[in-house]
């Protein structure tokens, strides 16, 4: 007889993408940033790891609250930090959704979602996109009428599009929350800044954002979430008490003040992105206009396995993602490639090799 | 009408000790480690900090657990780094405990087992601890009897006494898993080195060690559990993808590959401690015989939040404790000072300081 939980049993568990431990790879399958962190926040690391260490850090981190507050316009007390931004979205779930609570989101998008709607023991509903990435308009209504929380990426994962604010406040269910989770909001041509919140519902949006991404430190894990303080006292319950290290709070709060530094490297990557958008078209994909770090790349008539398989042969590491039980898909099963944007020289070597698997399958 | 769960709208949450954030503070509070870590673990982190921080770390923490693994004479499959101890005492809740499932702790103890046990909307079972710390026999049969899981911190807190191997293999319960909460465990005068783990029923305990208190890294958040590896494999489920840092894995197999600096400082606290508890028996203080880096102090007479109070007002930080619904204290209220075992001159202070509260009231 197993001890654990019935719905723990049950699951397989969460697989994050590869994250081979040897060099010499091309990886563009889990959206980091490929330019290093500001060097003041290898500073300040490095200044922290000289401090005292010994003492516990901040149980509030008070310091980058200020400094995530200052930047979104918001009062310090809107903001949680986090051991990530996955980290908020656990705390969020653990808040708010008992077994009899639904959990709803979008369908094709990041299943981490469902994941941690079953470690709640959730009830969970997907809410369809269709084939071009919109809603499906009765199952927002729904998810609205019968959802405790509606979690959202936007842009959305895997296909990169971004939502609107109106599309967005669609989905705020009627007696429950929503999560805008904007790990790649700072990838969109403009930007996000928090504005949503003053739009929405007072205390009815929770908006999650990660350093992992447009500030190169996926390695630091961190992350944090802005919401009206009712909701952010609640989370707080529910954290470990030291839930944010010395080190990452430093980290965060000095990416938060070099700002140029994360400007100029998501701007390079949107230059990359629009070039790579063009490569990837020119040799036969289908590729989704993209507002993230990433792009969804599907071919007519190829296997998206072969292809993955052909370029990881080559040490460059795709992301090969297959969905089932899209309506919209044929025999229900959707399947395609999200490809990070890497370097040029990144993106260059993975063209090349895009170029001789596809055409050798030919 | 509250979003929140029912039972985490009625939790007031789980209260850690003071973290005042401005300087001149003598903290004996929260039991933190007054010397430094390792050098080797600040070059560590420094490099660490020049490397590759735009990569996420490697999920399973690999070498962390192979250096852990390494200490401890267990395979690596036996381990699972986490943010904090903290975070694997929450895992395991998370994992282990439904709403119709019994947590058990020992009481007094560490509260914060029945805050994650709150947190669970779990039963909760305290299993009472008599006025000199032992076992009260018909409870640790209940509880062996009806428990999920049964967490118990040894040596214990507040008190600073160390169960007997025995005692811990009778509290193993029958359809359920022992938590052997280990946080304290390196400043025994005989420390533990996994040895229960071995005596144990297969895959019925689960040790879980920190990095904040022996190797003076509270700032870092890093612990880690030690179990069979099919209880690891279910833990491994519930924790998030990347729930451990590049830097605090880093600092981790820094901290152990150098355990003469963990060793020398477990010594340096040892003998402090032992002249504080005389110290303390001089002022009149009864002090149990401790086994952790701190003492438990009552007073026999004074009020030991005036005392307290006394001390924080010359900005002398303790832990002034109290627990309710206790049968063998006067009036079911136990209070008492837990105090941290600091370096000998912040004991000195403390000690000086101590002698005037305890004087001035006479």
């Amino acid at each position: 007889m197993s001890l654990f939980r019935a719905n723990i049993e049950r699951m397989a568990g969460y697989v994050p993408g590869e994250q081979p431990q040897d060099s010499g790879w091309i990886k563009l399958n889990t959206n980091e940033n490929p330019y290093p962190p500001s060097p003041a926040v290898v500073e300040a690391v490095t200044r922290a790891a000289r401090g005292p260490l010994n003492k516990y850090p901040d149980p509030l981190g008070t310091a980058f609250r200020k400094a995530a507050a200052t930047l979104l316009d918001v009062d310090p007390d809107w903001i949680i930090p986090t051991n990530g931004s996955d980290e908020v979205l656990t705390l969020i779930l653990r808040a708010f959704v008992d077994s009899t609570d639904t959990v709803a989101s979008p369908y094709p998008s990041y299943i981490l979602y469902e994941t941690l709607g079953e470690l709640q023991a959730a009830r969970f509903a997907r809410i369809g996109l269709n084939a071009d990435w919109s809603w499906n308009a009765e199952q927002v209504a729904t998810a609205q009428d019968t959802a405790k929380l509606v979690l959202v990426p936007n842009p959305n994962s895997p296909s990169g599009n971004l939502w609107s604010r109106a599309e967005l406040l669609s989905l705020v269910p009627r007696q429950g929350v929503l999560v805008l989770d904007e790990a790649y909001g700072d990838f969109a041509d403009v930007p996000h800044r928090g504005e949503f919140l003053r739009e929405a519902p007072a205390g009815r949006v929770i908006v999650t954002r990660s350093f992992s991404k447009s500030y190169s430190l996926a390695g630091v894990r961190l992350g944090y979430g802005v919401a009206h303080p009712d909701l952010i006292a609640g989370l707080r319950k529910v954290k470990d008490s030291y839930n944010c290290d010395t080190l990452s709070l430093a980290a965060g709060i000095a990416a938060l003040e070099d700002q140029r530094w994360m400007l100029d490297n998501t701007a390079k990557v949107r230059t990359t992105r629009t070039r790579m958008t063009s490569a990837l078209k020119a040799l036969g994909f289908d590729v989704v206009p993209s507002q993230a770090n990433f792009v969804w790349a599907t071919h007519p008539t190829r296997s998206h396995r072969a292809i993955y398989e052909g370029l990881k042969a080559r040490k460059i590491l795709v992301r090969f993602m297959t969905y089932r039980d899209v309506p919209t898909a044929v025999d229900g099963v959707l399947t395609g490639l999200r490809i990070s944007v890497g370097t040029d020289a990144e993106v260059d070597r993975m063209l090349v090799g895009m170029g001789e698997v596809v055409g050798n399958d030919e």
